[in-house]
């Protein structure tokens, strides 16, 4: 027997038990013949004692940092408690013990602020994961799978585990293949998403499944993304949009009391995509805070209607803004008082390639009823406050202005918001505000091959009302120019996601279940009817032995617990994450294979020359 | 809202109450102008009834079998109550109907004894998962899942996910290797098992880890063999051997008590690997029942000992056992009236190629005290009864002897003896018996290489007794035909295998700790340093930082499933198996991928003609 006890579990109560624990060694304080060592495990840290009796012992063969160490002694309580750690109250006051292991010294720290940086934390990731920061994301994380787990499983839920030797179809993203000896010639994929199985499931009647499940996508790595991640999948059959909704919102106010001890009973709020693209220039808005747009002119349409025409801001031979399809405004609370350094340094912020404007607007609304602006000489004062007036602008608030193209400049001011919105403190990291955005377009327009892309995936159904368009109308698009005129510009889907504080925690949608509409979204999609049946010809089968309507969802897990840890990246809620060049550094993986694997595979490299 | 009760739900308390149900048609019986339709869900049936006034919207657009219907209606006490389904006291009178997705007439019919073949039913395996008898399996599945979840997390098991993308140490099997495209002439690995990530989690400090983890083995696919597997991946620190049996045969008896009802409350027994081999010829021997081996003479060792030596059967003039390596008997119970019929067959039986011995003798136990043989002219009755008696065969017994080389006869006459046991009915299908097998050889010897494999894998720890034999000594093997009496021969490990009715369910070990005895162990296994530090530095670099005693065990999760649900067949137990060429069927995967993924990968096809 190892331990009768962990380093966490001791208090007064214990006092006067003679106990063994096993742990690492945090720290060693010598007094003379005394000397004190803080043994750490999973579960906390226990001071041990070691009286004059062992100093020969201690010196014959000392302990140093991260040796493993089996302690065996007497509870006793702490004349100089430590209040900060639960074991405070007591010590042990060694009578016997061995070094189960030693420990060359660490590469860095094992301490909450550890001098390592990241490629050494990497490298030695099985230390780095000794750190009590990195311990507590890897328990929460199992907290999140747990909770999720006993919510669904409650639910009726029943996790069934889909292959993950499939078949390659790729359609957005790039599958990570797999050559089959056994099938020469011939590969596998690896899934993107569990999706078409759900859906089969669904066919075969079990009504409610999910996993959380690893899925697999080989994209150019940007910050924070990996070729591998985690998703919470689910599917429900016999289900409306309401359904999911409710179901869903239940099991994310479930992980937070849980996980977080947060009891959210508001509502959680409900916009339209068109709603959040005209209010937050974004469709996964941080609503903690407001600060909303104010479109003084767009292209941008609302239910097919261009709203915004810009009367407010033409026709006063300010040429940015005649010239620009779009102008957004939006205004700061209590920000009339910038100095000139401020609006200065705001403006060379969205000029960064990042943002890409090139320049800024202001107006300040001052105090005293005035205004004044950058561009006081096109606009008299009235025009400016109508325009503050139309950003919602109070007394003693600053209205920032971006002019553009619709695309670049929606995207810039909504980055200006979160921006302004974190430097005033309104993105409070221990708020937690959820929000549905609904009604997704069904179709984004691909300008490179001038045809359309499914924007969710070629699974999710027109919103029931929009049926009708999408099969009177055929995909082409005559004129790239006026691609919005499109019918199937305007047709939604019953698609939604989950956002929380500004990120996107889960999407989903409901499901085409019949064969004919799901051939006619294949080919919507540019797809023949043989690459339809070559790729999915097993769902449109399935589809034909009585399909149910049916939906779902699937949660970004990884990103989830990174949220709920307080955290923006993912990295650190994944014990053995990879680089951003696909590559784990601990194992260095990928590497060479052996030639004998290159036969049996009866593959061979064909490696270009430097590009 | 598609449903407000399942098909499995109603009740005579519901009587009176208007509810609707959403789900398949089972059948349809009309008569006359009223119809009976039996509607399916997950959850069960409900009996559907059509009175006269439906008629002409039923026969305007008829119902078929696997329709998706959604009815409304008033529960109703039948008159005529079927008490072989639990809904079966009530009926629903139906008052508006809709049908939701039509069925082609399915290849084959959705019920329990099907009349589908096994192509048919895996091309379409979303209609045979609707099968109950398949649903069944499904279902067990997922509450052994939740039964393991739950007692592990009891238990303060955390889930810790490992990655996927790995890196290729091909040791015992083949990899399935991905080519990464960020990476050119690079490749990761699935992984065969969580094996070195769990061993870096106890060295990381997380104590107890599980995962119930899909594993991949590029191997030639036996029958009940599949590509990607699932296991109950677990892992302890600080522990001995001791420790990990208790823990989890409490993990079995838990999912015992769980899924079956079944309170297994007997000591799990437990024998060594020799003891197995000796007694059984087999190390998973099915212990529901005796007929244990007799020893007659044997090359095998039990503790480095020859102990059969063969005096009861040499020096007879026969040849056949003078010859023999290896005499085994065992004595059938109650079976000394077999015909020579019987014996023939049973002869005949040990013949056959999977068997492949050379002939069977017998010895038939009277019951007046004599014996008759089918070699009376090499023995006199006195040696057939000493024999007998060796064999533990009383009065109307048969005994059954194999001669020949070793492996092969020791084989031959376990599966004889399991014949025998399931002939005569001592292998009860209700009955389940847990056994662990102990002592495995820490090494196994491969002729091919004349040189030593490992038995469990190569982070396995030998005893603490053997350490220092294997240390001592220097692994190669100067006489291959005596590679027996190598001292490694007889190094026995930690090593530990659950058996479940004659099945390892799952096995594990207590694990090598420390950096020079792990190197040791890759050497004795023929790496060489640098092909060791190559494949496996970052768990030697790891073993260098205070690496904890530790150790662990991996379940067969299909195989336990599928012993579970009565069945020795793991394929109805995975929800999309793959057939014996890896391939899946349903979805034709493996399949060729486009021009564009291979030039991307930087890899090109390398066929071999026809071999």
């Amino acid at each position: 027997m190892f331990r009768s006890h962990t380093c966490g579990e001791l208090r007064l109560q214990h006092t006067g038990s003679t106990v063994t624990l096993s742990g690492w060694v945090q720290s060693v304080r010598k007094f003379g013949a005394i000397t004190f060592v803080d043994l750490r495990d999973r579960y906390g840290i226990t001071q041990l004692y070691f009286n004059e009796e062992l100093a020969p012992q201690l010196d014959a063969d000392p302990l140093g940092r991260e040796f493993v160490l089996q302690a065996t002694g007497t509870v006793t309580e702490r004349t100089n408690k430590n209040p900060n750690i639960p074991t405070g109250d007591i010590e042990l006051t060694i009578t016997a013990f061995t070094i189960l292991n030693r420990s060359a010294v660490p590469p860095f720290t094992i301490q909450d602020d550890t001098d390592g940086g990241d490629d050494l934390r990497m490298k030695y990731r099985y230390l780095d994961l000794r750190r009590n920061a990195v311990k507590k994301n890897i328990e929460l994380r199992y907290a999140v799978n747990r909770a999720t787990r006993d919510y669904l499983h409650g639910q009726g839920f029943m996790d069934i585990e889909t292959p993950f030797l499939i078949k390659s179809t790729p359609e957005g993203a790039r599958d990570f293949v797999v050559p089959s000896r056994m099938n020469p010639g011939q590969f596998y994929a690896l899934p993107q998403s569990p999706q078409t199985f759900k859906q089969l499931l669904m066919v075969s009647g079990y009504d409610r499944y999910y996993q959380i499940v690893k899925c697999f996508r080989d994209e150019d790595l940007r910050a924070d993304r990996q070729p591998e991640f985690t998703q919470i999948d689910c599917e429900m059959a016999f289900v409306e949009q309401e359904d999911i909704l409710n179901m869903f919102e239940g099991l994310v106010k479930y992980i937070f009391k849980e996980v977080k001890g947060i009891d959210y009973r508001e509502v959680v709020e409900r916009t339209t995509w068109e709603e959040a693209m005209w209010t937050y220039g974004n469709d996964k808005p941080d609503i903690r805070f407001g600060m909303k747009l104010a479109n003084l002119k767009s292209v941008f349409t609302r239910n097919g209607t261009i709203e915004a025409t810009g009367e407010l801001v033409n026709g006063a031979d300010f040429k940015v803004f005649d010239e620009a399809e779009t102008v957004l405004a939006i205004a700061v609370p209590g920000a009339a008082e910038y100095t000139r350094k401020q609006t200065d340094e705001l403006t060379e912020w969205v000029k960064r390639p990042q943002i890409g404007m090139k320049g800024l607007v202001f107006i300040k609304c001052n105090a005293d009823g005035t205004y004044k602006s950058s561009v006081d000489k096109f606009y008299p004062e009235e025009r400016l406050k109508a325009i503050a007036d139309a950003a919602g602008a109070k007394a003693g608030d600053l209205v920032l202005i971006l002019a553009g193209a619709e695309e670049r400049t929606r995207k810039a001011i909504s980055e200006l918001r979160l921006e302004l919105g974190e430097r005033l403190g309104m993105r409070k990291k221990d708020e937690f505000k959820l929000l549905w955005v609904l009604d997704f377009p069904l179709f984004e327009y691909d300008e490179e091959g001038n045809r359309w892309v499914a924007r969710h995936h070629p699974f999710t159904a027109p919103k029931p009302d929009h049926i009708a368009t999408m099969i009177a109308n055929e995909p082409s698009i005559a004129n790239p120019e006026k691609y919005l005129e499109h019918p199937y510009a305007a047709i939604k889907a019953n698609a939604y996601d989950m956002v929380l504080n500004g990120n996107e925690i889960g999407g989903g949608s409901i499901r085409i279940f019949q064969r004919q509409l799901q051939e006619k979204m294949f080919a919507a999609l540019g797809m023949s009817a043989e690459e339809a049946k070559h790729k999915f010809g097993f769902l449109l089968g399935a589809f034909e032995y009585g399909a149910p309507p049916h939906g779902g969802i699937a949660f970004g897990f990884d990103r989830l617990c990174a949220l709920l840890g307080g955290s923006e990246s993912i990295r650190d809620f994944i014990a053995f994450p990879k680089n951003n060049s696909g590559r784990d550094v601990m194992l260095d993986a990928p590497s060479s294979i052996d030639d004998k694997q290159f036969t049996e595979l009866q593959i061979k490299l064909d490696l270009r020359n430097n590009e």
